[in-house]
Parts: C-alpha cells; structure tokens; sequence
C-alpha cells in the first residue's frame, strides 16, 4: 500500500472558499463552561450524574482545533479553553473563529431561538468580505401571523408574508421532520383542509399559547407546498437532531412519494444532515434530479470519525448533488468545526482514493470544489447579501 | 501499523476465474456521449442543468479503469473515452472489455428489455470459452403469456411457460421489488386469489397497454412461489436501483417471515445488491440457511468507495453465502467494472485484514475464491451453457 | 499520511482490566466438531451442504486468537484446534481462555439455557479472583412463577419473585426484541390488562407447554415496568440475534416513545448489541440521559471487520455512555473473542484517531477505560459477587 501523500490536493481542499448553505447565527452572550456543555449536545437534557458533556466527538473536536486560535496548545483542558475564551470578547472569539472557516458566504437560518443569536448584521459584522444571507424557515412565518387574523384568513396571511419573506432570502427550510416526520399525504392540501386545520389549530393556539409550535400536518404540507412554489431552494431537516423528533420518521426515503410530485416544478429539495440515513439521501440525489444533499450536522457531531459519513455521501450521490454545511447554531466553534473536520475528512477520503489509483489529483480538487462551492452557488444563484 | 503488502493475495484475487451470477447483456447499438452518460446512472432522468452526469463514482471508474483497454491514460477526458469508444466497433469493445473482466461463465438475466441488448449468442461470441447461461425473469414469463388465452387459464398457461423457461435456465429471478415492494403476505396465494387476480389485470390490460407490467401482488407472488417450486436458485431484485421503486420497501429484511415459509422447500434465495441494506442481508444470510447475497450493482455504482461495502457484506454472512455479480446492463464497461472493481476492493479488504495479524493469507485467498466462483459453482450447479 | 503507532497507547488498552456488563456462562460439557460449529453462529440451521460453519469472522478469530492459548500456531486449521481443545479438561479451557480475557468483573445473564452451562459459583472458580455477578432475565422470573398459582395471582407471584432475584441482581435483562420487537404500547399496563393477558396466557399454557415461552405483549410489558421500577439497570437486547427475531422490529428507534415515560424514573437503559442499528442507538445515548448501548455480539461476530463497529459506535454516543460487552454464551472462546477483539479494535481506531492528530493520546486512553471499565462501574455500582 502507497503511503503517498498529495500536497497540492491538501492545499486545495484547504483553499476551497467555502458556501455554507445551512447555518445560524452566533452567540450574542458569552458562556461559561455548564452553558458550553449544553451547547455541544443536540440533547436538551444534562449530561447525566459522573459523566462529562465534553466527552465526545464534538467536544474532543473544539479542543483540538479551536485552542490553538485562542493561544492555547492542541488538546487543552476544557476548562482552559473555556477561560481563554472568556477572557477575550465574545465578539472577538467569533472573529478569530468564523474567520479560520474560509467561508465566504453564509446562508443563515434565522427561525430557531433567534433571540439568543446575533442578528444577521451583527453576523456580517464579524465575517468581513463574506456574504451573508437569510434562508428563511416556512413554520416561522406561519407563527408569526398565526394571531393577525381569523382562521379563515390564515393562508392568506402565510402567503403573503411568504411572499415578503421569499424576496430577500436565498432559501426556505421546513422543520416538518421535527414536528410531524416525514409520514404526511404527499399531495397538497386543498383549501377546504387548510381551513379546517387552521380553525382548529387557531382554537388550541387561544387556550394554550405552546401551540404556537405548528405541528398540525395539514398547515406543514401546505408550508411545504408554498414553499416548492416560490421557487426558491428549498431546505428540509433529515435525519438526527435534538431529542424532540422521532428518528423513525426523518428517514428521507419516507420523502419518495412527495419527492416525485414536487419534480415537475423544477423546485430543489436539499436534504440536511441525514445521518444515519445519509446513503439513503444519496439514493435519492442520483435518483431524481431535484434533490441534494449535505451531512453537515452529522461532520460536527462525528467529529474525528467524520471522514467515513463523508465517504458514505460519496457512494451513490452524484458529485454535482453534494454541498457542504455546518449547520452550526450558536458557539462560532461550531461554524468553524463544520469547515475545518469538512476540509480534513475531504483530503482524508480524496487522497485515499488517489492513493489507491481509483481517482486522478484533479478530478479529486474538482470534485471538493464542487461541494465546497460550486454546487451551492449554481442551485443558491447569485448573490443577496 | 504495517503497510506490508501480500503479492501472493493480490495475485491469487487477480487470477480468480469469476462466475458473474446476475448480469444482463450487452448493448447492441454503439452510443454516443448523452447515451453514455445515460447508462451510467440507476435514474431515468436527465442530470439537472449544471452537472455532469460522470461527475459520478461510476464514470470515474470507467474512466480509470477502461481507457487503458481503449488505449488511452487512466482517468481519461469522458469525451475522449467516448471517442476512442466510437472509433472501435462495438462488438470489439465489448470483446476487450468483457474478456478482461476475467469472468468465465456469466449468468444472463434476459428479462428486462432485451430489445436494446444483443442475444445470448451474440454475448457468447464476444466471450470466447466462456459459458453464458439464462436466468429466466418470473414476471416476463407471465407478461408473454397473458393475452394467450382468458383470465381463468391464466394460472395454468404461466406453469407450463416457466416449465420449459425453467427447463434451460441457471436461475429465476424476481423483480416484486419493483413492482410492489417486499411487504407483501407471504403465503401461497389460492387458486382463488389467483383467478380474482388474474381476471383483475387482463380485464386493466386490455383497457391499457401499460398494466402489461404485471404489478398485482397476488400474482407477484403466484410467481415467488411457483419459482420456489422449480427448484432453481431464485434471485431477488433487493435494496436500491431505479426511481421507480420504493427504497423502503426493498429492505430484505421485510421478507422474513416469507424466507421462513420458503425453507423448508430446500430452494436457494439469492438476495441481489442489497445496498444500502446489507448488513440486514447478511443476517439474513447467516440466519437462513437458504439465504445468499451480493452486492453487486453497489461496487459499480460506489467505485472507489466500493471497498467499505464489500467489508460490511462480510461482517454477518458466512463466507459461503456471498457471491460476486456485476449485475450489468447494457454497456460492457459495467460488466467489466465489476469485476475490478471487486477485484481491487477484495484485495484490499483482505489485505488489511492479514496486515492487521487478524486472518492468514491462505484463507483470504479460499474466501476471494469462495465468493468470486466457488459459491456459485455449488449453488447453479452444473453448466447449461 | 503518518504511520506512526503508539505503544502506550496499545499497551493501555491491553491493560485495561474490562467489566463484561453483558454475558452468559460457559459450557458445562465438551464439545466435538460439529457442536462447536453450531456455536459459532446466531442460527440454529446447520450450514447448508457444501459450505463449512467455520468459515466466518468469528471462526477464523476463533483459529486466530484462541489457537495460541491451547499450544497451536495462529491460524490453525479448525480440526487442530478442536482435537486440542478436547485434548484437555473443559475447565482447564476454560481457566486458559476466560482468563486472558483480562475481565475481573462478570455480570452473567442465568436466564437463557442455563441447563447447558456452568452455575455461577462453577464460573466463578475459573475466573480467581475476579467479580462474578448475575443479571436476572425478567421473562425468565415470570415464566419460573407461571404455574405457582391461578392468573388472578401471576402480577402479584413476578413482583414477589422479582423483588427476591433483584435483591442479589447487578440488573435485569429483557428479550422483549426476540418475544414481540419493540413495537409496543410503551405505557404501562393497567391491572386489568394485566389480568386479562395472565388468563389468555395460563390458558395457552395449560394446553401447551411451548406456551411457557411468555410472548404476550402486555405481560412483556408488565416486565419492563416493573424492571425500571427497581432502579436496577435494565439491559434490552436490541438488533440482530438468532433467526427467532424480527430484525425489523428490533430497531432501538421503535423503544423512543417508551425511553420518553422511563426518563422521569432515573432508571437506566443498557441497549445491547444493537448491530445493525448501533448509530441509531448511539443518537439515542446522546438524545437521553438514560441510555446506554454496546456492540458486544456484534464485535464478535464481525471479527476483524469489528473496527469498523466500535468507530460507528463511537460517532454519536457520548464516551460516557458506551460499555464493553461480549455477550458471548457457551463456549469460552467466545468470552475471550469479545476482550480481544474489542481491544485490537479499539486500538486500530484510537491510534487512527490519534494519527490523524484528531485526539491526543491521553484522551484515546481515557476513553478506553471509561467503555471497557469505569462506565459500568459507575452504572451498575458496588460489586455484590
């Protein structure tokens, strides 16, 4: 076996000014370390008792390759890290850290807890020279209108703000995956259902203000479909995330049947994450020419194990359908984890299959051009921010 | 770690007389660029606007691994390949590529359009000394038949076409993954069911030429199990391939409680691809005693990916229950592909498992031999060809 | 790429004296050849003509790792290794193989097939000075009180019994996988469903003796809820095991709705094996505090593709909530594969990990004794053997 190593593919692939098409803001508050624990877990529960938050993938991956930008060694404890970070301002952390991405423009996710974020300004402040722009979240802006009006007008509402919403943003995300799974009707609801779903939506919205959270699976196709109309690119979470979503049911392949009614309308559905389901994802990216793929969350949370989830997303998904993202939400650690274990596990799987004779040193910097940049600024198109 | 190499491993799996136990024939016609293109995707749509449809693990493989048999360097421009392709006759591309897959006796799946493929005979010119045997498709057996008379004798007209397909074939193969998927009642249907089945979809078929694709599960299953009767090991379409099937349908672990009905019959089932769920065919394998598998059409459409896979056959499955296919269809660079591909795999799979101390070499070379003929000779018998 | 080792690394491994959190005793009686082989496998088939039960993963780790302990050379045909194993007293065995397990802590499941195996003191006695302990089997209580008493009585008969076996018990175990799968109403059952399923039961039973084997959901889960409600660890198998399952309805997924109303309980959830769904169930460690999971079986059975395994395993979970396990039955062999293979495995990814300049080794060594010992000492508490 060679032990060859590429310099000028490693180079490239540390070069790629990257497109992360599926991220959300940073931090407005400094952490300190239970905080910080908490926010390298999708689990909204505690660590349990002897057990420590840090020990993970994740965690492991912020020591080895976030202490080094705040003047520490590789590997520090934890709780030096977490001092260093606070000794410096937040707004400098994040400085050092979204900048050490290479990512030159950042398609931001603006509907979940947005209030514990910096806003999209604020953001750009801190990324100088990059691109910053909305991807806006379908269930977000029905919330938002969810009390304006009466029952019978709330499809309008969501169209119209959708239609002010769509203007500015360089894409839509549903969460349907979250909040029902993706076991609903394919076809689109008609307006007879809308109302009926909206009334009694609306009815539990006035006795118990946590309805607010749209789950009815009514409203979410009718999101769904609005959004295939506008279109815009259009995000759906798949696979793993916080404890809220029954896993059994962000299967992608569970999208096949919507899947093939949403082709005729040209609009794209770019799968999220998709772990563990990501060689299903890519089944579904060769199969039919409107749907993509990245396995953002999945690189962050595998973190020294990644390479192998990225390998995998290179099976059956053409090399046009991949992206990259980090789908980092809150600590810039986590921004620049996407890129930097992305950037690894790229030159580790593209050199091994150089190195086995199987793919030729261009073909392979080509290729994580493509999914670094190319294929999010071809299906993203030009710039808004 | 040591990065020793075994030359007499590699030798040996180079030097393996393979048996390709599911393939199709090959084309007829010489093809041009979007052609080619076409045939090396499991969709039967066109690559959306900006991507290349060989920006694929497959057209990689071509590229790297046919251009040298059409004179061209490894990794070859595809339009260069395309030329050099058209400039040959066809009969002699597929004489240098089939001859150097190394495959010397090929098992012929003949039922799926057979109208774009040259004939057995054909086949077997362009493969000199090479044996070419039918695997007879249960669900064109019945098609052919199905206008032949009423509805009533329809059961009966099936029974005496497959007795005499089956008289001179290797196999049957069933495609129930297509047509309906795996969930289906897995006992014998009546006669019953079968005259109510029967008179359903002539009565379909003669209002719409369409319905001739038989995709009543009574009569699928009619088909699974007057195959089983036969004797004749009987293939099944499992795990991924074109959009028109339901992904989650094609999990063989569905047919379980149909495999436990088939057993005591004493006929083989071989679960063909399985991709991406063979690791659940590999239970099935060493749980069943009736049970084999492959993973064929994966190692084309994964390429240099491909060896991840092949190490995930051989967790679970004794080794006397894999086989090799190419599972190709249509241009001779599959049915070479497959071969090196699993050459190549199988070499450095077993490669790092004698490196890591964890098996001899002399029994990596019994399993590469055991998979890539030995298996099929035992379970397909003698020669027909 | 580097290819540097890590001696302390490999030796820290090698050294970690393991707690085998899940396992059965071993084999009271000799075995001949054809035994031996029908205990190598899940299946209770006998392999089919023509291929051998020896050749699989974990026979060739058999010959591999266990033929040195018995005077052989690695490797060493089959035959060899059973004429001198039989060539010595079983325990004598026995004390050479589960002694270089390096295991000093044994939680011995008593509750499969115990007839066929030595009794814990038995047991004991070829491990001096190690911990031996018992996890009681909940199905195995119900049934043991089945016919003490009429059906009005049996709720009352488990909780008695139960409340003795759990008294001297490290935990307690279910096989509702193999019994029903998991999809089942995950609230706990009412007394009055409880009587009606006792009366449906005792009146099968009092027909049939094979009825003894509970397989009714309700009582399964009676045994579940009242397992959590001694605040014992409650090990499930979950995933692949012999062909008496429904591998699809072992999916760790399907217990989500169930692991929601235990978490208020505090009672910990041990999921075993859990191969081919270990990814899920490591999004389940990390999703819940309560959830635990190891690959025990499955390492054995994927012998030297078992890296691949442990690295899956390690993507989502958090290090603190992953255990070592054999699950070996029978013969010692496979009590000492588990050990073995776990640290060759463990080694392999670590070092790769470390390698790659992903972990430092201090960490690669803490991690190995927190899944090999101290998760399990923590969890299960003070010895009680």
């Amino acid at each position: 076996m060679s032990t060859d190593s590429y310099p000028e593919l490693a180079e490239a692939v540390a070069g790629v000014r990257l497109v992360d098409h599926h991220v959300h803001s940073c931090l407005a508050q400094p952490v300190d370390l239970p905080a910080f624990g908490d926010l390298l877990t999708e689990s909204d529960r505690p660590a349990p008792a002897g057990t420590s938050p840090f020990d993970s993938q994740v965690a492991f991956a912020v020591r080895r390759h976030c202490a080094p930008l705040l003047g520490l060694d590789p590997h520090a404890p934890i709780e030096e890290y977490v001092a260093a970070r606070a000794a410096l301002r937040t707004d400098e952390v994040d400085r050092r850290l979204l900048g050490a991405a290479g990512v030159d423009r950042w398609l931001i996710d603006t509907g979940f807890r947005g209030d514990a974020l910096v806003d999209l300004q604020a953001f750009g402040a801190r990324v100088p020279g990059a691109y910053v722009e909305e991807v806006v979240r379908l269930e977000t802006v029905l919330e938002q209108v969810a009390r304006d009006g009466d029952a019978a007008g709330l499809e309008e509402r969501f169209r119209t703000a959708l239609c002010t919403a769509a203007g500015g943003a360089a894409g839509l995300k549903s969460v349907i995956a979250y909040r029902y799974g993706f076991e609903f009707d394919p076809s689109r609801p008609s307006a007879a259902e809308i109302r009926t779903a909206s009334s009694r939506w609306l009815t539990r919205l006035d006795r118990d203000d946590a309805a607010a959270r749209v789950d009815d699976p009514v409203l979410l196709r009718m999101l769904l479909w609005y959004g295939v109309d506008t279109g815009l690119p259009l995000q759906l979470h798949a696979g793993f995330g916080d404890p809220d979503l029954d896993l059994r049911r962000c299967d992608p392949l569970l999208l096949a049947a919507w899947l093939r009614l949403v082709e005729p309308s040209g609009s794209n559905v770019m799968l999220l994450h998709c772990y563990p389901f990501h060689r299903q994802a890519g089944f579904l990216a060769q199969a039919f020419p409107h749907v993509y793929l990245d396995v953002g969350l999945a690189v962050n949370y595998t973190g020294a194990a990644s390479p192998a989830v990225l390998a995998e997303a290179l099976e059956l998904a053409p090399f046009g359908k991949v992206l990259y993202s980090s789908d980092a939400w809150g600590p810039a650690e986590l921004h620049l984890l996407g890129a930097v274990l992305w950037r690894h596990g790229m030159t580790e799987v593209l050199t091994r299959w150089v190195r086995a004779g199987e793919w030729s040193v261009a073909d392979a910097i080509r290729v994580a051009r493509l999914i670094g940049r190319d294929n999010a600024e071809r299906v993203y198109g030009g710039r808004r921010g």
